[in-house]
This record gives structure tokens, sequence and C-alpha cells, in this order.
């Protein structure tokens, strides 16, 4: 199996190589695409040998051909390479794992050519699922889930039937600041956000979590890949982030996913899939974990979650609305430019001046993006 | 679908007809085999309206035939009776739900007819496993299992495949003595020891539930459903009852099953497998539950269970002595003739006198059963 990785140096990218590089031989790495980690990404051309590279920036292509002279690899650069890497037709698995919408054009260019699309990059599926869904069922694309709540969902379904369905359950870790008082929350620095008490995952995901907008997020891609109405799915809290997802069936039975920790689980399966592999990693010690909680969310320490289930009943564009004004907001707190708890503030009003409309196609999501995100810049200026 | 029942009036039997009576029209009733409860029997056949139905004694069976005469029910009686109701042409599903050795033979007729069976009685399974494999490869048959416990791993493995299965768990509650101190154990009496925390059961079972003698038949039960070899095959204690099993993967990824501590679940689910029906059972509700919690079994408080372990490793002609041993003592314990603490070391005592041999057919098993339960007789005898 040739597989492509867009996003091959962010958490999900580097895991998905690992994963290859355990895997038997028949799975090798055919293209990659990244931003500008050129360093890391030497490493995985020199150590996978991929015939297709794509870097963000023209200066970055330009140097990697000349180092890479010879080895019969081409070397694209912008997003018209990430979109080359997606559509090689070469390919038989592409792991979507560029963050935010920059990898709603990629994704979709995958599933255009009817390949196995191994989803990491949520944001896609949440703003414009029903238009992913659409273009998988014209090309006979296959997409397999990699978050671990969705992987999990997946696995429970795989013997079922979507009618017996009665409802799907996301477990949340709560993120570091589940148990803080609320009063503290507002003041909590970038360093704190980025500490997650479970995963290991990029910079986004992880204050996404904290708030848990990440999980808001998921909501709108379950919604979509597994084509449940919003009233079907629901979050419990779950510190321990043993069980990842459940699913409610007719009869009351309740299936379950649960495993270790490691998105190396739900990589390799989406890799693997409908095929299991063997792990190196630790089995799940049940028995030394002893407890698992559960709780309800309660939306007033998660302020963005409750705008994201708004968002998710409201549909339209108010989810591609949601995911723009939260992208920029994150990336100003990353900056340094607003304190944590400015994060709900920005993106709650400019959810009040957003008015929603039908996003027929690309083109209409597109714009929807680029006018929130300019609101919620508007809306940056004016408060910090 | 015709479905008969073996045991209609225990625990399980009295389940099944509920949920049959919940269930849409084209599930009727075909035989019912009973005991001695004939004011229940006569109920049942006023409601279900059954074409056969058997009991245990003769004169029962004659006082039946006089009170529905006319009705076009025939009546028969002792265990060719029960066969006969497993056998009847007429069914589809035959759940096979009379506890104990007593439930093999009919166990076996039904699965010789290649219907779907859904077992309940796992002692059938654990002593003659191989058998009931042998004959359901032959005729057709589907086992289906009842058990909460196999049930849930059944649920789990549906989308699967069995060489992907790295190990089965089942759930334990550790029944009414998980906590009592050791030294209290041996004195408990028969009300404490049928006093279940988490299910309503038959009394048998109950018992074997204080002890986990109950949880080692069903490890023997699981390695003949699912052919698994017993080093697979694993048991942990969780007190709340809300997973009942859990399958690990090749992959370290790990399925589980979960519900509300109600039999009406799985025996539905045997009954309607592998569509799923609305169940009028109140959803799990894990925020309420709150917490789940997951220990090893404590061997000195369950020795039991470490017998029952061995047997399973050992096979042959053990499984079968450890439950006629088991049977003989249960029924002493529940006579009042000999005390809970008396349970294990009776079957000990027959145990280490008992030399495996091979058991290919069912006279061997039989005479194993027969000569045990003699043992366990004389051993009772010498001690109480």
């Amino acid at each position: 199996m040739k597989v492509s990785i867009l996003g091959s140096t962010g958490s999900i990218g580097t895991s998905t190589l690992d994963v290859v590089s355990r895997l038997d031989r028949s799975f090798t790495v055919a293209g990659l695409a990244a931003g500008s980690n050129i360093a890391l990404l030497s490493e995985q051309v020199e150590r996978f040998r991929p015939c297709l590279v794509s870097v963000a920036r023209r200066e970055d292509a330009l140097a990697l051909r000349r180092r890479f002279r010879g080895r019969g690899m081409r070397v694209v650069f912008g997003p018209e390479g990430a979109e080359e890497v997606a559509s090689l037709p070469a390919n038989d698995i592409v792991v979507a794992a560029i963050t935010g919408t920059s990898g709603l054009r990629p994704t979709l260019a995958a599933v255009r050519t009817g390949v196995r699309v191994a989803l990491a990059n949520k944001e896609s599926m949440a703003v414009a699922g029903a238009l992913l869904r659409a273009a998988a069922a014209r090309s006979g694309a296959k997409i397999i889930p990699v978050d671990s709540e969705h992987s999990g969902v997946f696995q429970c379904l795989a013997g079922g039937r979507r009618r017996h369905v009665r409802r799907v359950i996301l477990t949340a870790s709560g993120g570091p600041f589940l148990r803080t008082p609320l009063a503290e929350i507002p003041a909590k620095s970038i360093a704190e956000a980025l500490r997650h008490p479970r995963w290991k995952m990029g910079r986004k995901v992880t204050v996404d979590s904290a708030t848990m907008m990440n999980k808001g997020l998921e909501l709108m891609e379950a919604r979509w890949l597994f084509n449940l109405p919003p009233e079907k799915l629901d979050v419990l809290i779950h510190p321990q982030s043993v069980v990842h997802a459940l699913v409610e069936l007719a009869d009351g039975s309740v299936l379950a996913q649960l495993s270790v920790t490691d998105m190396r689980i739900p990589i390799q399966y989406a890799l693997t899939y409908p095929d299991r592999a063997a792990s190196p990693l630790a089995p799940l010690d049940l028995a030394a974990v002893r407890r698992l909680e559960f709780h309800p969310v309660d939306e007033r320490r998660f302020p963005l979650f409750a705008l994201a289930r708004r968002a998710l009943a409201a549909g339209g564009s108010v989810p591609v609305a949601l995911n723009a004004a939260n992208e920029t907001a994150v990336g100003a707190f990353l900056a340094g430019q607003i304190p944590f708890g400015g994060l709900s503030g920005v993106v709650r009003s400019v959810m009040d001046g957003h008015l929603r409309r039908p996003v027929p196609d690309l083109e209409a999501i597109l714009a929807v993006d680029r006018e929130t995100r300019e609101a919620a810049r508007r809306s940056l200026n004016d408060r910090w």
C-alpha cells in the first residue's frame, strides 16, 4: 500500500511514519506534504524515499531540489503542491493530517481521487462534511477516521448497522483545566494550556482540548462521518482517556472502544483496516488503571463547547464560522496576543455577528471562512 | 420465528417469555420444557399457546393433559420430553436454559437439529464444549450465547476476525462476599449467599457467583464458544457489572460491551441477531454510574475460581468432574447440609481424587459426571 501524508512533520504525520516503519514492507511512502520544518522533512525523505514532496514556500522547495538532486524525487510547493501530493495517482491511502481549514483543499483533492483517506483533519469534516461525503460517494473514496474517538466509533460500528445506533458518545479528558477553580482559568498561560494530562498532540488541538472546542469540532466531524443527526451525538467527560467512544444500540446494549492513549493505535488501524497488525505498545492494563470515571460536561467551565453544540444544531455556515473564529482566536492566544480567558469572548462576539446562510459548495465555505477570520481579527484588534 | 424454551419457568425462561411478548408478532412460542413449577407453566401455556410442553414428572403431565384437553397441545414428560421440545421440527430458535448437567442432553438435541440455539446453560458448554461445537459444525446450528459476558464478547467480535483476538476478558461482579473479611466468609448463610449485589438470577448460579465458580464455568464456556485457548482468556473483578466483557485485539485496541444489568438485553439479542429490536429498558447512564472499577481476582478469596482455572487448563475429564462436584456441593449447601465454607473443601477433595482421562463422547462425559457426583456425595457424608 502506497501511503501519502499531508502534514508529515506534525504530530500525526510523524506518528504515521513511525507506524509505517513498523508495519510490513507492503506499506511504503509515496508522497509527503509538510510546511516549513525542512530539517525534519529532509530526514523523512532520507528514510522513506517518497517520489513527491511538497513544502509551504518556494525557497524551501528550491533548496530541497538541490539537496536531493538525482534521486528521482519531485519537489513542489504551496497549497497546489499539497493538493498534488493528495492526488498522486500512485496513492492507495492518503493520511490527511494538516490542521485547520488549510487542510480542507488537499483533503477534498484526496477524496476526489477515490482512494482511502485516513482523516486526522477534523476541521475539514466539521466545516465541509456534506461536501466531503458527497465527493466520497461519487469517487468511491473510503474515509476512515484517525481521531481516537472516531476510530473508536468506527470500530464499534464495524459489525453493526447504522439504523441500530441510538446514540454515539465521544469521551473527553476535560483537558488541563478540568478541576481548576473557575476564576483561575482565564489567566492560564500558554504553557499551562499546552500541558495536556493525557495526550501528546499538536499545539492547536491541545489548546482546543483545554477549551473543549476540540470536542465540539469532533461532534461536527462525527455528525458527517457517521451521518448521524446532532441529537444522537453526546459527550461525556472521562478524565482517564481510556474509553474513547461508546455506541448505544437500539436494544440498550452499548459497545465501547478502549486503548492506551497513543495515536499510533488509531493511525495503524486506519492504514490496515479491515485487517489489524500487531502493535509494539504495552497492552491496556485495566487493573492498573483501576477506575474509569464519567461525568457530564459543565458548560460554564467550557463555554466554547456550548457554542460548538449550538453551531452543530444550527448547521449551514455556522460551524464554518465557528471554526474560523476559533482558529483565529487560538492563533492569537498562541502568539501571546490574548489571554486564555479571551478565547471564548472573541469567538462569541464573532458568532453573535454571524448570520446563518447555506454553504452549498467549497467556494461558499471558503468565503464564510475568510469573512469570519476578518471579523475575528477586527474583534481581536478592538479588544486587545 | 418459532421459539422453544428449555427451562421456561426459571429466571432465564421467564425473562425470555417477557422478551418474546414485547417483540413483534413474528416471534411465537413453539414448545416449553419446565420442571415442576406447574402453576407458572400453566400460566405460560394460557398466554403463549405452545404446541408442545414437557414437565419433569408423569403425574404433572397427566394433570396438564386433562386441564388443556382440546387445545391441540401435546404434553410430554421426563428427560425425553425435554429433548422432544428441543428437537421440535417447527423450531427456529431453542433457548437452552436448563441449569446444570441436566441441560446437556436437550441442548445437544437442539444443536443436532441445526437450528439457532440461544445458550444460557453454561454447564453444557463447560463440560461438553468440544462435542457441542462438533455437533453444530455438522448440523449447521448457530450457537448464540445468552450469558451477559459471552453475549458481550460475541457482540464485540461481530465485525472482527478471530485471528485478531489477543485476549478476551470476562468481568465478574465479585458477588456478595467481595469485601467480606476472609475469616467471616465460611459461616455465611444461604440467604446471604443468595443476596447478589447486581444480578437477579436462579439460586444455583447465584451461589456460584458468590464462590466465583460461575466465572470459572464461564471461562470454560468461552473457551469453546469462541474456540480460544485458555491462555487467551482472563477475568477482571468489576463490581459495577456495567462492562460485561472486553476483547483485546492484535493492535492493542480493546472493544467492550456494556449495558444495564438486565438479562433481557442479551436474551433479546440472541433472538433477534443479527438484527436488534428496541428495548423498553432505561438506557445505561454512565454519568449516573460515575465510576467503573477493575481489579484482579484474589484467588484466596475465591478458591473455587482457582480450581476452575486449573481445570480449564487441564481439559479432558477435569472440567466435567469439577462441574459435577460443584453441582453436588451447591445442592448440599442449598439444602442446608453444609456451610458455605464447606463448598470449596468438598470440591477440592473430590478433584484431588480425580484422574484426568479423555472424554470423547456424551457417554464418557456422563460417566465422569455420574462417578464424580457419587464421589462428592461420599465426601459430603464423610464430613457432615
